[in-house]
């Protein structure tokens, strides 16, 4: 059988890590998400702590083209999505695994046993879930964190892939996590996972 | 145990409505497409065959509003609009079902047992569907079809709802149909709304 690949784009908040690695455990697959910096740090040569501050960051289109690239930040943010994006395909071509984030449902829109989900929820629902997770308080710091690191991944994604981030179009599947919570999502996408495992199997 | 309802938006030709059909075989719960246009004909005492032409179509935003309302088209749909959506909240008080289109989602966007779903696929996905349902041969015939079936249904959403057609912030769960086809999809759907209930009976 090929290789089954779950890439998930995820709000923050909306429990999209927390979504991937429990369902990767429920397949018996690898997860992915911090792991790729490493990663990419082992192949680039670059130490891993200098490539997190890069992480899910787009270059900045103002950056000088005429700055060392050596010394310029934006090339290192490129140097590290070019990385993970090798890095990512070598996994796909390797093993079943669900990648959260940086940009895999775009690097791997054209591998036929992907599903490209992206999992979201309203303000209310993830203010919610970070209070919960991180014993936070402050409903207002919540939310301004919430919409400055969307923002992130937002020009993170559109730079890189020159799409929409979460646009239905983009995606296989999209899905709400207040509706059914963590743990239904988990259940759902495990279905929808083994779904597409039959139907590659027939 | 409260009625669950699962209303269902979709593209034309990306089989949203046959999908809404065997889903609400499945649950052996009622299904409501085209027989939203009898009850409501049934509620208005305007003839079915007359409201047939108004069926999902908003009124004309340029139609004068010094038109006596018993000749002007917009009324008539705005009037329909209004008969359905009374019919709607009508069965959603009473029985569990799948309702497909009709802004169902917007309609029913506070009842707590509702699963608002977007069914959608690229357009080569959607014109082969077509091609083979109707035995029809032209695919810029289809093509041309599909753009303007789905620019209408936008427009009536967008008219009576004030939101984005298909948009994710409208709806719970997105599925490209192409993703695990028509019966994949259903078997998915049919899971999401097992979930749903016995969370619902918990």
């Amino acid at each position: 059988m090929s290789n089954i690949i779950i890439t998930i784009g995820r709000e923050f908040g909306s429990g999209g890590r927390i979504i991937g690695e429990k369902l990767a455990a429920r397949l018996g697959i690898s997860f992915y998400d911090k792991e790729l910096i490493q990663l990419a740090a082992e192949k680039s040569g670059i130490h891993a702590d200098v490539l997190k501050g890069a992480d899910e960051v787009a270059a900045n289109p103002f950056s000088s083209p005429f700055v060392p690239p050596s010394i310029d930040q934006g090339s290192l943010n490129d140097k590290l999505y070019k990385y993970q994006r090798d890095v990512i395909r070598e996994i796909a071509s390797r093993e079943s695994c669900v990648i959260v984030g940086r940009c895999a449902d775009y690097i791997l829109k054209d591998y036929p046993n992907c599903i490209r989900v992206f999992i979201y929820a309203d303000m209310e629902y993830k203010v919610k879930l970070i209070m919960e997770r991180h014993h936070l308080k402050d409903t207002e710091l919540i939310e301004k964190i919430i919409r400055r690191t969307d923002k992130n991944r937002r020009t993170y994604y559109q730079y890189y892939t020159d799409h929409k981030w979460g646009a239905r179009e983009e995606m296989d599947l999209l899905i709400d996590s207040s509706l059914l919570g963590v743990d239904g999502t988990v259940d759902l996408l495990e279905k929808a996972a083994r779904l597409k495992m039959e139907q590659a199997e027939a």
